[in-house]
């Protein structure tokens, strides 16, 4: 997708050679214009797939997913939960991940009554690195009854092996932007 | 705003005649058609309002301002970080927020560069109970020299007096749902 990849090159932050900052556009101020073409990408990626749910996890990709949900009929999105308030619901789906980024483990939640066996689930998320909380996420919808019908998925760097371990559950991967090495502070896109 | 307040009476969950679950539509499953109407029926109470950016608060309003923002010639959004990362730059606006469902004080964040001098802020949440996350919220854009244009919230509780703390700031608040009480489980409108 070339509007997001110029984005990227234009206005990502590189540090240390290794981490993309696109705090600017994607993970604290929101470009809603750059989502809207976003959602129309991952409508013409996931045409004809049936999907009634979008399911992505707390923070980064809850605005994209809403926004991405008026392309597909304005599905109803679930967010998986990191932080937990005391009023939640103790009847949940549940899973582990480790966050690199914060350097510890954490549990996402889906109360089990937003999860219906007949639902079939499009994943949403802003990043796929090491592939950590895509897989906690899929570990969780695994332990429900929906279908999986895709995961898409905003910006992915390939050379932290999380491509692999997705496409090996057998699920359809839509990644809108690959990042294939950063070199100089430099993008590379596969 | 009646569908809103239609959706309260039949799907909120009421806890000890003092909670409100708003899960099924608002803090966990997220209904997009409803986010959409809630996004018209602000731009029809802040008509004529200058607005550059809409700021919300990490983790339940910012799905509500993503499509909010649509309303609202699709400004950026910013929402206010509560778990910040380690990559967070550290240039920040900051303030205090204590949280009566955590039982917790936290801080809240929000990078000095998405906060410039000539923005004009719509602030949107979903829940105004107690004020503090507002509070803290106002506090923090107090702190750079944006102007506060407005603040719209989708539930407001008002037995718990977050209404007069924010009018007495001199801005323009409008809830979309206003509880005036909850009796026998069961929510009574203003």
């Amino acid at each position: 997708m070339q509007l997001l990849k110029d984005k990227i090159r234009n206005e990502a932050k590189i540090i240390d050679n290794r981490i993309i900052k696109v705090d600017n556009f994607l993970n604290h101020q929101l470009d809603i214009t750059l989502f809207n073409e976003i959602g129309k990408e991952f409508k013409r990626r996931f045409a004809g797939k049936e999907i009634t749910k979008i399911v992505t996890i707390e923070t980064s990709g809850i605005a994209i997913a809403s926004i991405v949900a008026q392309y597909f009929d304005n599905v109803p999105v679930v967010f998986a939960k990191k932080h937990a308030g005391l009023n939640m619901n103790q009847d949940v789906f549940e899973a582990k991940v480790y966050s690199y980024t914060k350097e510890q483990e954490y549990s996402i939640k889906i109360s089990k009554e937003f999860l219906r066996p007949n639902d079939k689930v499009l994943i949403i998320d802003d990043f796929l690195a090491s592939g950590s909380a895509l897989m906690g996420l899929i570990n969780l919808l695994s332990q429900s009854s929906v279908e999986i019908s895709g995961a898409g998925i905003v910006i992915e760097k390939t050379f932290q092996e999380g491509r692999k371990r997705i496409l090996e559950k057998g699920i359809q991967l839509e990644s809108l932007a690959i990042i294939d090495s950063i070199k100089d502070g430099q993008v590379i896109f596969k």
